[in-house]
């Protein structure tokens, strides 16, 4: 049968350099490495990092936790605010794993040995500036409250504080991003010497890939789970985070339709298969970069080209009259992603260079 | 086990009426109902059409045409330009149903009866002005190109003119939605008259939601293809194509977190939830608007109140006082979807306010 298409490549190759180069970094700082899955939410991936030497990871769901757990993953970190509606789940999955979880409010503290009756890890999730979710780091009252609680409890163990500084997506230059990874650093350490007296073994861990890859020392945390690293994308690439030879997945997509009238291009890749998150790249509000697939690899983007726009499975690229002349229906072409997370989770599976199928977790 | 959030409810009754009406419409005009299923992707909903009477139906993709095949249904049509890397699987297909192909180019025609070995049905895609895909209405000398390959061809028959006027999803008014499907009604039925003496038995064919939704009376056409006025969502509302009450599907999240400092709610609801389609509505570019569920409904949206950012799971929820004041951690709420297609597409499955569960095409 034919190749199912559109398909998502990815090159084993980049993605196992990208691994190792982080799982080095974090080696040399002499923190923990507990990369986020979420990215690439792929069980064979997951064992790439274990080739490395990584024993902890992070998710973003209960369900994920589960799909790694049944891999043989037996710490794993559910880096999302906890939800007891799902507390049976949780109790079931802490019977097989070291799990941790977060806490992001003290009303959350007060139903914790409640509704959770397994001994899990608990992380406290602290806002130290993205202002999506946690408790400000100033808010001591808050902390102390839920510290209490923890103080108190008999069966969960308080593991440390967490932050995710998203706001270094929207910085403007390398140096920015550093100063945001130095101020949550500095603002997760004064929460750790207030607190280290009653829980000595508490731990800070910080977590978002373009602080993780721009900074080079990691020793005034403990920890670090960025995620998308594993994969980057035109996201990153534009933050200064990496280089376009870092990106590990591409979108190959079968040109169907050529409008020379308009230099407009048509391919069978919409939607459902990149997300429609979007990046202003060069002026231009764009989906995704195009680049030819040759043989094994990819080079640099075609100039003046870029997704233009997106339905649920067409996607309308602009380019200029050379490349025009140079595609034809029936060919394929790669396109960037603009979010990898986001692109990888609607694949139902990766495609390496060489053909192999690499599975994931099933939306 | 506790239920699995964020969860895509759908209110079956809505979505039957939506069902109905539309059929019941197509059937006072006197024209097919060819109905799209990339909305709902799910056998079981494709039954609730087999109730209202309908046997034939649209597809995008060749896998979901597979799809549906496997569930009895036996005149598809896939309205996406054919891609002759996947023949075998049309020819496989067309074993197993009247297939209907979309052809856009005359290259494509030039290798149909190479590549396609199995008979089958062609559609010729026409550019009413959408410029996405398809012939220039006015490009004679491309459709006389491609028909007299059709008219010579020993195994495959034309079936006729179709397009997609999404223009219409960026008409200012329901005026202008009507002027849309008139145009586009016109310049396919001047093409009829042109190639009729041929092919005495073509059809013209549309397709957008709005326009199937605000015109009344289709008889200047032979078939029509809308798809998302089957849950409809807030761009179909804000297009005046339906009531916020016919919205059929609606993400049920748990509430995580509460920010009164800043008006905020955060859920357990994402772009891997919503997808990140978003829509300027009363000045705020949102992601979604919040209703309460009660019981097996729910009321008008709150005021005020809007998604105003997604990450991959998280959803933030801007609102007033009031609100934060009557909702805590742990209730649910819902949010109507901006595009339903992509929302649904994202789902692995429904639920029904009563609990049913209604599975659909993994993606």
């Amino acid at each position: 049968m034919n190749p199912h298409y559109p398909r998502l490549i990815l090159t084993e190759k980049v993605c196992r350099s990208n691994i190792v180069k982080m799982t080095d970094k974090a080696f040399q700082s002499g923190v923990t490495f507990r990369p986020h899955f979420k990215t690439h939410q792929s069980r064979q991936i997951g064992r790439w990092f274990r080739d490395a030497g990584i024993n902890c990871v992070t998710v973003s769901s209960i369900r994920m936790a589960e799909y790694f757990v049944a891999d043989g993953w037996r710490d794993i970190f559910i880096a999302f605010p906890v939800n007891f509606l799902e507390s049976d789940r949780i109790n079931k999955l802490a019977q097989n794993t070291r799990l941790s979880i977060s806490l992001d409010a003290p009303e959350s503290a007060v139903q914790l040995d409640k509704k959770i009756t397994t001994p899990v890890d608990v992380y406290i999730k602290i806002d130290t500036g993205y202002h999506r979710t946690g408790i400000q780091a100033s808010d001591h009252k808050a902390l102390d409250k839920i510290l209490s609680i923890l103080k108190n409890s008999t069966i969960h163990h308080f593991k440390g504080f967490y932050t995710h500084a998203g706001q270094s997506y929207d910085a403007k230059d390398q140096e920015s991003i550093i100063q945001i990874y130095k101020e949550s650093a500095s603002l997760l350490n004064r929460l750790k010497a207030r607190y280290l007296g009653d829980f000595p073994e508490l731990i800070v861990s910080v977590g978002d890939t373009p602080s993780c890859s721009i900074v080079h020392d990691f020793s005034d945390v403990d920890e670090i789970r960025p995620g998308n690293f594993v994969f980057y994308d035109l996201m990153q690439w534009q933050l200064g985070a990496c280089d376009l030879s870092d990106i590990a997945v591409v979108l190959e997509c079968p040109v169907l339709g050529i409008y020379p009238e308009r230099n407009e291009i048509m391919v069978h890749g919409g939607a459902v298969h990149l997300s429609k998150e979007n990046l202003l790249i060069k002026g231009n509000s764009s989906y995704g970069l195009i680049v030819q697939l040759e043989g094994n690899s990819w080079r640099q983007p075609v100039e003046e080209t870029y997704v233009s726009s997106l339905s649920q499975e067409h996607g309308i690229i602009k380019t200029n009259k050379m490349f025009i002349n140079r595609i034809k229906v029936g060919d394929t072409i790669g396109i960037l992603p603009v979010h990898s997370c986001l692109t990888a989770n609607l694949a139902d599976q990766f495609v390496t260079m060489d053909g192999q199928l690499i599975e994931k977790m099933r939306s």
